[in-house]
């Protein structure tokens, strides 16, 4: 049977004069687009234009909402409530489907950022609140979530679309969870043996995990980075890598499309 | 012919720890809400409680978008380009209307807030720039409007459905427009005299303006405030007033659905 | 041996069009007032019209910096690091500090404010490097801390003057820390047993805990509330409870003077 | 008479995540540092970095503050009251000057940053309470402003110490004015006639207008960019310059010194 593989990249992190990312150079290599929405980066005006940016390139959009922590980048863990979470989820999509509708474009999915990605992984309560918001704004949105987390669960059972990312240069635990940063084995910098263990995920199913065992793992979608001209190459390798083994490079409503 | 008027007042102000208005107390007796939007004010719990109040209470919901300056609660003119203010709309109205949505709300109208308000009705250019945001972003939406103002203009210009709203408090001049506030008639404080002048212009469709002169006002809405009781009360008398002239008291979409 | 203790209260917790608090009505019976500094609450323009009311009223200003989330009051814990903490301290301490210059007042005291204050209270590297930012601001500054604390050690350690206060209408256990907001009996309401609490704390040194048993308590401050009219009155009340059994009430700066 | 003429240049323009400017380069070439007080660009992490390396390189600081808009860079126009500015400068400055006392480091000067220099050019309201806020924080503060502006006048009106500074690359009207940024010609790009018309500025005393006519300058200053490779290697060619014909590039309080 024929493999699909998105590829997910966070984009629209500018903010007023202030310029992060390569957006317009790393669209052309990816399928899905994660859009700040003006929490933790991005603000209106960069919404916009990352929209049109994508609508352009053919690249399906989605929502990127984070904590309220510009100073931060939204990757300082707040104790904000579940409550509160879910309300900031619907008005940051929201923000985000509003421009989405303006250019004619179908918001695909929804994706937490920074900190709230991390601590929703984790917490059951804080997943599901997450999960339910995004349900209750558009039940139609993709969830993309960690693969194996509580987010992959609370998804799921609410009813959505649940889509799992890896990521390829981060060491993982038996349990499936990725090790924590502050390890010095959390990240891998070799380029080859990255690009080795994508194709493995993608096409086995399988990571070697730190305690050095295999484990089972589901991939509908890998996360990339497009901060440097080298990230940008090490996006069209693993491309050509994925292709030459028989992978079909497609966003996410196209893979879930084809599953329906 | 039987006439309607559409009573709205302004909603949803508190931030965070920080109470505004009297909410609950005024929603009865208004037919539309303009939600803030969490730039000039409101955020996103606030919007979501909003949203549920005025369900309750069978009030239609409209969008109030301001300047980003919750510090200034969007009372000081920024000199921001209609291209960004076009994306603040968007912004601020999509935020809103994720939060009718998931209460099964129809977001009826806009009105912008404050200064923007003000820059807008007298600026072409950015009233033009707001109308066409507001169209886009869903061209079902009521444009509520200074009447007579350049957004009147504009809306009409755009093809939106342009809602004109009248105060009862406040002088006008010969050309239509309200007397500053730096002005020492600019508001009116007799209660009898304010509740003579809405009714005259719902009715007569008629102002007497501060130059001694009767001018002709077309009237789809009259803007009231919930802040005291004491405006709370004035409200509660405007409306056996219009009632009792045959006036019926009506929300912007029961009235724009009468026209059409 | 004269017995004196210090009132404190948070005030200029207002921003921008938005009222918070009673503070004209509190500041005739406190000594010290914990100035909002803009991070958490508070604005430029609230902050000079606090410092001028606290002259107006001789009450001595302290510095009541948070964290940077007005959205929540600077009541949820945020990540941020010890030293991005330091810097907010001087931050925030150097804007209020230009207030007291501008109207020929000293600076008196800091006290970290809601989630800040609850962290470093029990995180030692947190407590210590907002102790060494108050100290390398001005040493001269008195720290205001939970007796008992993370922070009262920091404090010490680092040089400062540092005083202890209570909480009359708080439970504590028995190793002297506070039973958290979550528990059922954190707080106590009965005003005649808090005040009692109060003036036992100050004359004899000692608080029943809700394990039952005595622990010891040193107190240089207790803590009131300006937000209700009945948490003026209560201050009214323990000001005479406490006076008519020979404590004077008096400023920090004024107690620490006296044992210099 | 020697000649003495400062180089100033805006600094600690990052902000969390986001880095503008090229800090660490520029600095070599420059006397003084205006440092972003957190309102339109800079954080008290920028702050406290940008102070410790004008100290390491002995560059004089000064305090930049701006309009509370991080999100427009400053760069527009907002209609606050100068009472409300008076206490925006204040809180900025006292910020600034608490990271300088940190680091055992006099704060030297204080210019206005973006729309608000440009508001206070030319409005006499505003630049007095600009002047007067100053003066009140610190009335040993160097006023750095635009040769010939209504600062200029306020600042030696209230009696401060009040450095003019000019632009190389902007052309001059016959009243002294800048020709405003939207002319064609507002903007002079040729290199070697900006860094004539600096040298002469400063060893003569005279600019050329735009409409063909020598006007009369007084330079304490010059303000140069360091935000592109470019434009640190015109400092270097203009301190070239300007010492080949004898002026000594001087702090402002070096220059203030020695007239004093």
């Amino acid at each position: 049977m024929k493999k699909f593989v998105d590829l997910n990249c966070d984009m629209g992190e500018s903010f007023g004069r202030y310029k992060l990312g390569m957006d317009e150079d790393v669209i052309p290599y990816i399928t899905s687009a994660n859009v700040a929405c003006g929490f933790h980066a991005g603000d209106p005006h960069v919404m916009n234009k990352t929209v049109m940016l994508a609508k352009k390139y053919g690249v399906s959009v989605g929502a990127h909402p984070g904590y309220p922590d510009l100073l931060g980048f939204g990757r300082r863990k707040m104790d904000v409530s579940p409550e509160e979470i879910k309300d900031y989820i619907v008005y940051q999509v929201g923000a985000l489907k509003a421009f989405c509708e303006v250019h004619g474009v179908k918001l695909q999915h929804i994706k937490p950022h920074g900190a709230l990605y991390n601590a929703a992984g984790k917490d059951p309560v804080l997943a599901r609140a997450i999960a339910e918001a995004v349900y209750e704004v558009d039940k139609e949105l993709i969830f993309l979530v960690l693969a194996g987390s509580e987010m992959e669960k609370a998804g799921k059972e609410v009813g959505l679309k649940t889509a799992r990312e890896v990521f390829g240069d981060r060491n993982y635990r038996e349990d499936g969870s990725l090790v924590p940063r502050s390890h010095p084995k959390a990240v891998l910098k070799d380029d080859d043996e990255v690009a080795r263990r994508v194709v493995r995920m993608v096409t086995e199913g399988k990571v070697l995990t730190i305690e050095g065992k295999d484990i089972d793992v589901e991939v509908d979608s890998i996360c990339v980075h497009g901060d440097t001209l080298g990230a940008i190459n090490f996006i069209k390798r693993i491309r050509k890598d994925l292709q030459e083994k028989g992978v079909e490079i497609a966003s996410l409503d196209k893979i879930f499309g084809k599953h329906a």
